[in-house]
C-alpha cells in the first residue's frame, strides 16, 4: 500500500492511512457526473477521475443531466427545499432512481460529500437513500502542528512529536517532499479538518520570519492545502514588531506597533488571499506577551484581531497562561485556577474575530482532567476548545490510546449538569455542552500527531486519533466506536484483509477501552503528573512534586490528592457554575475519577465504587497492566490476517513496549503508595 | 592579573590561578645559577629568566660556583650523602652560607624544587635551612580530562564539565589557543601533576582516531606538556582494532588484534617517544570490552599492556564496571559489590604494566561513600586510586566544596583499622593505607575540573581543589588546611590584597568545612543519590529510586537505608577485610556517616551522636543550609579587600546560588522525610 505515485523522494513507502486506493473502488467503477466550477470542484473532478482511471468507471464534467450513477453537483445558491442553509461546507446526499446525488452550495461541500460517498462504499449505490443534509457542527476544525523550522536544541524538529521529523520542515528549510504534504492535505480533508498551522506556538527566531521574509513558504503550503478546503493559519510571536520590525516595543497601544501589524498582515494576505489568521501563545512559558506593557490579554488579542479584520482573518489567542516558576512550598496558589483567573474577567472585551483558545482541562492535557471552567465562564467571547491528538501524556504513540472516547466525554460535558451522551444524532440539541460552546465560538483545535514516519503517527493505530478528531469536529455527537468502525473500514478495506470481521473485533477489543486502560495504569483518580518531567514518558511519582510547574499530588504517609475546594482548599471548585461547583466541592458527590484532583483524602477513604483509595490504586494498576498484556496477545490473533507485514510488526513492537511500560507504571505506582501508606494489597499480589 | 603575555587570542583575561607573576618575586629579585642540561633544566632556566627579567634579578647558566643567592643544580647521579635515591622526581632543598640550594638527580626534580622555592617566597632566602629531601609518595599523579573532541549531543564538549568548554578541543578540532594549554601545563607542574589524559574515557568515533590518524594532535599536546614533566596518556576504545583497524574482532586472544595493537602502539611512540600509555573504560556503561569475546578484564588489560611494554608505557584499566541496566525490583544484586566481584578474583593475573584504576568509593563519587574494598583486595595487582576533582556530585563548581578533606580521609584510610591522620609528615609509614596502596601501584588519578572559563574552574575557589589534588599526590599526608594556606598564599599574594590575614581567615572559614557542609544539606548518612538524574545537580529524593542505575535508598514510611550486611543484606560488608567487615556489618559499630549505606533502619534509630535518624536529617539540613548563608555572608567581609572585582563578583554570584540550592535541598529532603515518617521536627522548625 502506497500513496498515489509521488514525484518526491521520500513518499514511496508512506502508508496511505485512511485513503488507500481501494476506498474509491465503488466510485471509481461507476459513471460519475461532476457539475460546477471552482478550485474545489476541480479537486472533486480530479479525485473521481483518478478513481475511475483505476477502477474502470468514467467521469463527465458537463451538465447534471448525463446518464450517471453518481452526480456531484454544485448548486451555487441556497435552495428552498432544504431545512435551512447548507452553509459554506454542507452538502446533501441521497439516492433515487438508481442515481446517487450529492449537492452543495459551496464547492468544498461537494468535496466533503465525495468523501462521504467514499466512506459509504458500495452501500452508496444500492437501494434508495432519503436525502440527508450534512453540515459541520463546528465551523473551524483546526489542526495545530508544533513543528519547528529549525531543529530546536531540546524539543527537536517537532515539539512533542512522536512520529519522526516534520513533514513540513527539515533543518531550517521547507521540505523537499511536497507530495507528502499533498497526501496529508487529502487525508485531512477526508477527516473533516479545514484549518491548519504549520509551525509551533513556541515561535523561535527562524519561525518568526514565516510572517515576513519567509512568507513564500507559507504561500507554498497554502497552495497545497487550498484545493482541499484547508486554510493556513500561522503561529506568530507577540514580539514580532520588535524581532522582525525593529521597533522598540510591542505594546498593543503603541501606534507604530498597530501600524506594523496592519501593514505586515496586509502583506500576508497579498501572498495568501485566503489566509486564516494568527495563533498566539503569549505570556506563557517564556513567550512574550502584553503583560510586559501592563496590557491585558484582550488588548493583545485585539491588536492582532484588528490587523486581521479587514481581510476576514481571525486570531486564536491561547488561554494557556500560568506562572511556570512556582514555588512548590507555596500552597496558596493553584495552577489549575490560572486560565480562569486570567481570562474570565476579560469576557466581553475581545473583538468578534478574536477567539480565546482553551485547553480542554485546566492544567495540561493529562489523561484525566475535569473540563476547564473557562469554557463556561466567557459567554460573551468566542472560544476555541483545544484537544491534543499527539499523545504527549497518553503514551507518546508507543502506547495504544484511542482518544475519541476522552474527547467525546469532553465535548458532551454540559455545564448545566445534564451530560450529553454520544449517540451519533447530529441534530440533537447540544445545549450547554462544550461542543455547543465550541460551535458558537467557531473552533475545535488540536495538536497534531503527524510526522515524517512512514505510518504518519509512529503508531499505526494512532492514525485513528487523527481521523476521529476531524470527524468529531464535524459531529461532536458521533459515537467513538462508530468512528473507529469508519476508520477500520477505510484503512483496512474488506478486500485487503483475509478476515475483516475478525480484524474489526480485534481492533475494537484493543482500542475501544484503551484510554481507560492507560488511565488505570498511570496516575490514579485524576491526580495526574506522575510522569517523567524530562520527556513526559514513563512513571516518576515524585517527578513533578518539588518542581516549579505547579503540578503536585501531596502524597504523604496518610493520604494523597489536591484540596481544590472552596472550603479548605485553593477554591478552584468555585470556578464552575452550579451544579458542578457543588458536585466537585463535595467529597461525597465528586466523581471517583476526579477525586484526587479536587480532594486530599486518606488512603482508607471509600470511593463510590466501594473500594478504598489505596486498594483502588492497587486494583487498577494490576488490571491496567494485565489489559496491556491482553492487548498485545490479541494483536497476535491477526498475525495471519493479511495485514501489511511492516504495519503488523510496527504495532507488535509498540505493544511489547506498552506491556513493558505498563508494568513499570504498575510497579512504581504500587510500590510508591505501599511504601508511603504501609497498607498491604488486599489480594496479596506482589508489590516491590 | 593575567598569565604571561599570550600570543593566542583567548588568554588575555585568563586568571593566573596559583601562579601570578608575584609568586616569583623572591626568586626573580635574586642572583640565580642554573646548572645542568636537558629540556627540563631549560624550563627551569626559562622560568627563572622570566622572573628575573620582571623583578630585577639575574640568571647564570654555567657552573655551580658562581656568586648566587639561589643555586639550582642537576647532579646527574645518585649521591651517597642522601638517605636513599632521590628518584626520578625528587630534590633536595637547603640553605647555608647565604645561598639557597636545590639539587636533583633528574631534571624534573629541579623544576619541582624551583616551584618549592617559589612557594616559600622570601622565607627561602633567610637564615639557614637544613637540607631537606623531597620525593613524591606516589609515582604518577594523573589528571584525566573527560573532554570530547566533537561536542557530544548530550554531554557537550566536556563530560561532567562545569567550567565552560574544553581547553584542548573545540567543535571537533584542536584548540587555537595553545598558550592557554601552556599556562595549564605550568600550573599542573607547580601542583605536582605529572601525567595527563586529554580525552574522555567514553571514547567517541572522532576521539578514537586520536590513536591513529589524529596522532599529530596528541603529539602537539605532548610537546607542550613535556617541558613541564607531564606525560601524555590517551583514552582508547577497546574496539579500536575494529573501529580504526577494520578487523572483524577486538578479541584479545586474536593474533591479528594483538598485532594491530602492537603496530599501532609502536606508531604512537614514534610520534610521542615519552608517551605514558592508555586509559580504558571497558564493558562499562555501554563501552566495548573483553566480555563480548568471553575474555576477562585481565585478558583485556594485558592485551594493551603487552603492546605498551616494549616502549615503557602502562595501561590504566578502570574497575568501574557494573550492570547499568538493573531492575530496581531486584534486591538480590548490589551495584556496590560490582567492582570487587568483577576484579578481586583476577588479582595476580594482570601484567606489571597494567594498572587497575579504582574509584575511591564502590559506587560513583558521591559526597560520602566508604572506601572501595577493591583497593584492599588486589595485593598482587598495581592499583590506581581515582578521585574526582570536577564537582559532579558535589555542587558542580556552583557550590564551594573544598574536597581535600574528603581526599585526605580516603588516602589516610587504613584497611587494618588504624586510620592515618593528616599531619604533614611525609616520612610517616603509610602502612595499609589507601595512599600506600596507590604508592605501591603507582598512580593517584582524578577527573579534572578545568575548562575554558576565565577562572579555569567556573568557581574561582574550586582552583584550590585542583591544586590540592596534585599536592596530595605528592604527599598524601599533607594537611588540607595547610594546602589551603599554600593555595591562598600563591593565588592571593600578600602584596595584592589589602588585608591578607583577614582574607586567609575568611577563606578558611568558608572552605575548610565546606565539604561537610555540602554533605549536611544533601543526602543523609551516606545513603547518596538523592540528586536529579538528568544533570546531577539539585535534589530529587526519588530521582534514582526506580531507575536502572542500582542506586536506591529504599525509604518507606518506617525507615530508610540499604541493607548491605552479610547477615540480612547484599553481603557487600563482607568484601572488606577485618576489622571493617565487622565494623560495617554491626549496626552498633557502623560509623554514623555511613549508617544508611550499610543498614536499613527505622527513623527512630538512635545514632552514636545521640540523635535519631529522622532528627539528624532535620538538624543537619537546617544546619547545612544555614552554613551556606554564613558562607555567603562571610564573603562580603572581603568585598573591599582589593580582590580582582571579577573574581569577587563571580564568587559572590555562586554563593548566592549555593544559598538558594542549599535551601532547596533542605526543604525537599526534610519535606520528603516528614511526609514519609510523619515525625515532626523536635524543634518545631518549618517543614513544608
Amino acid at each position: 500500500m502506497t500513496v498515489a505515485p509521488p514525484s518526491g523522494r521520500r513518499s514511496i513507502d508512506v502508508h496511505p492511512a485512511w485513503l488507500p486506493a481501494e476506498v474509491f473502488r465503488a466510485i471509481g467503477s461507476r459513471r460519475v457526473l461532476v457539475s460546477g466550477d471552482g478550485l474545489l470542484v476541480d479537486t472533486v473532478h480530479a479525485e473521481t477521475r483518478t478513481a475511475c482511471a483505476r477502477f474502470g468507471g468514467s467521469v463527465t464534467r458537463l451538465s447534471i443531466d448525463g446518464d450517471a450513477d453518481l452526480l456531484l453537483a454544485l448548486t451555487g445558491s441556497t435552495r428552498a427545499d432544504l431545512d435551512g442553509d447548507l452553509g459554506d461546507e454542507g452538502y446533501t446526499l441521497g439516492r433515487a432512481g438508481g442515481r446517487t446525488t450529492v449537492t452543495a452550495d459551496a464547492p468544498v461541500g461537494l468535496l466533503y460529500g465525495l468523501f462521504h460517498v467514499a466512506r459509504l462504499g458500495e452501500s452508496a449505490f444500492h437501494g434508495d437513500i432519503a436525502t440527508q443534509v450534512h453540515r459541520p457542527a463546528i465551523r473551524r476544525r483546526m489542526l495545530d502542528h508544533w513543528d519547528n523550522v529549525d531543529v530546536h536544541p531540546v524539543m527537536g524538529q517537532v515539539e512533542r512529536g512522536y512520529a519522526g521529523g516534520s513533514i513540513f520542515w527539515r533543518d531550517g528549510a521547507i521540505t523537499d517532499d511536497l507530495d507528502r504534504v499533498r497526501a496529508y492535505a487529502r487525508l485531512l480533508a477526508a477527516s473533516g479538518v479545514n484549518a491548519l498551522t504549520i509551525n509551533n506556538v513556541n515561535v523561535g527566531r527562524t519561525e518568526a520570519r514565516l510572517l515576513t521574509d519567509r512568507l513564500a513558504d507559507v504561500a507554498t503550503f497554502a497552495d497545497i492545502f487550498r484545493p482541499y478546503g484547508i486554510r493556513m493559519h500561522l503561529c506568530v510571536t507577540f514580539a514580532a514588531p520588535m524581532v522582525l520590525g525593529g521597533l522598540a516595543t510591542a505594546d498593543p497601544h503603541d501606534e507604530a506597533v498597530r501600524d506594523w501589524w496592519a501593514a505586515t498582515t496586509a502583506q500576508v494576505y497579498r501572498a495568501v488571499p485566503d489566509f486564516g489568521g494568527y495563533v498566539v501563545k503569549a505570556d506563557s512559558e517564556g513567550q512574550p506577551g502584553p503583560f510586559a506593557y501592563g496590557r491585558s490579554h484582550a488588548d493583545g488579542a485585539n491588536l492582532l484581531a484588528d490587523a486581521l479584520a479587514p481581510h476576514g482573518g481571525v486570531v486564536h489567542w491561547r488561554a494557556f497562561v500560568y506562572n511556570h516558576r512556582r514555588d512548590w512550598r507555596d500552597r496558596s496558589t493553584d495552577r489549575a485556577r490560572a486560565a480562569y483567573d486570567h481570562f474570565a474577567p476579560l469576557d466581553g472585551q475581545f473583538r468578534d474575530n478574536a477567539i480565546v483558545q482553551v485547553k480542554y482541562g485546566p492544567v495540561d492535557f493529562q489523561p484525566r482532567e475535569p473540563v476547564s471552567p473557562v469554557i463556561a465562564a466567557m459567554p460573551a467571547t468566542r472560544l476555541a476548545v483545544e484537544l491534543q491528538v499527539t499523545q504527549e501524556y497518553t503514551g507518546q504513540q508507543r502506547h495504544v490510546c484511542y482518544l475519541a472516547p476522552l474527547w467525546s466525554e469532553i465535548l458532551g460535558f454540559r455545564f448545566d449538569g445534564d451530560s450529553l451522551e454520544a449517540d451519533g444524532d447530529a441534530d440533537r440539541d447540544l445545549g450547554a455542552s462544550v461542543a455547543a460552546i465550541a460551535a458558537r465560538g467557531g473552533t475545535l483545535a488540536a495538536v497534531s500527531n503527524v510526522g515524517d514516519d512512514p505510518f504518519w503517527c509512529g503508531h499505526p493505530l494512532a492514525q485513528a486519533n487523527l481521523y476521529a478528531f476531524g470527524r468529531l469536529g464535524w459531529d461532536p455527537t458521533a459515537d467513538p466506536a462508530a468512528l473507529l468502525d469508519e476508520w477500520i473500514d477505510l484503512t483496512f478495506p474488506a478486500g485487503s484483509v483475509s478476515d475483516p470481521v475478525q480484524l474489526r473485533q480485534t481492533l475494537h477489543a484493543i482500542m475501544d477501552d484503551s484510554w481507560r486502560t492507560y488511565e488505570r495504569y498511570t496516575a490514579p483518580l485524576g491526580v495526574g503528573w506522575m510522569v517523567n518531567p524530562s520527556d513526559h514518558y514513563g512513571p516518576a511519582v515524585d517527578g513533578y512534586e518539588y518542581s516549579q510547574w505547579g503540578t503536585y499530588h501531596f502524597a504523604d504517609r496518610d493520604g494523597v490528592g489536591v484540596d481544590r475546594t472552596r472550603a479548605t482548599g485553593t477554591g478552584y471548585a468555585g470556578q464552575y457554575p452550579k451544579p458542578w461547583s457543588d458536585v466537585y466541592e463535595s467529597l461525597a458527590d465528586c466523581p471517583d475519577e476526579l477525586l484526587l484532583f479536587f480532594h486530599h483524602v486518606p488512603y482508607g477513604h471509600v470511593l463510590h465504587s466501594g473500594s478504598t483509595v489505596i486498594q483502588h490504586i492497587y486494583d487498577t494498576h494490576f488490571a491496567g497492566a494485565d489489559e496491556a498484556v491482553a492487548m498485545r496477545d490479541r494483536w497476535r490473533d491477526v498475525a495471519d490476517a493479511g495485514l501489511d507485514p511492516a504495519l503488523y510488526a510496527r504495532v507488535a513492537d509498540r505493544l511489547d513496549e506498552q506491556v513493558r511500560s505498563a508494568r513499570e507504571w504498575r510497579d512504581q505506582i504500587n510500590t510508591y503508595f505501599f511504601r508511603k501508606s504501609g497498607v498491604p494489597d488486599a489480594l496479596g499480589r506482589r508489590i516491590h
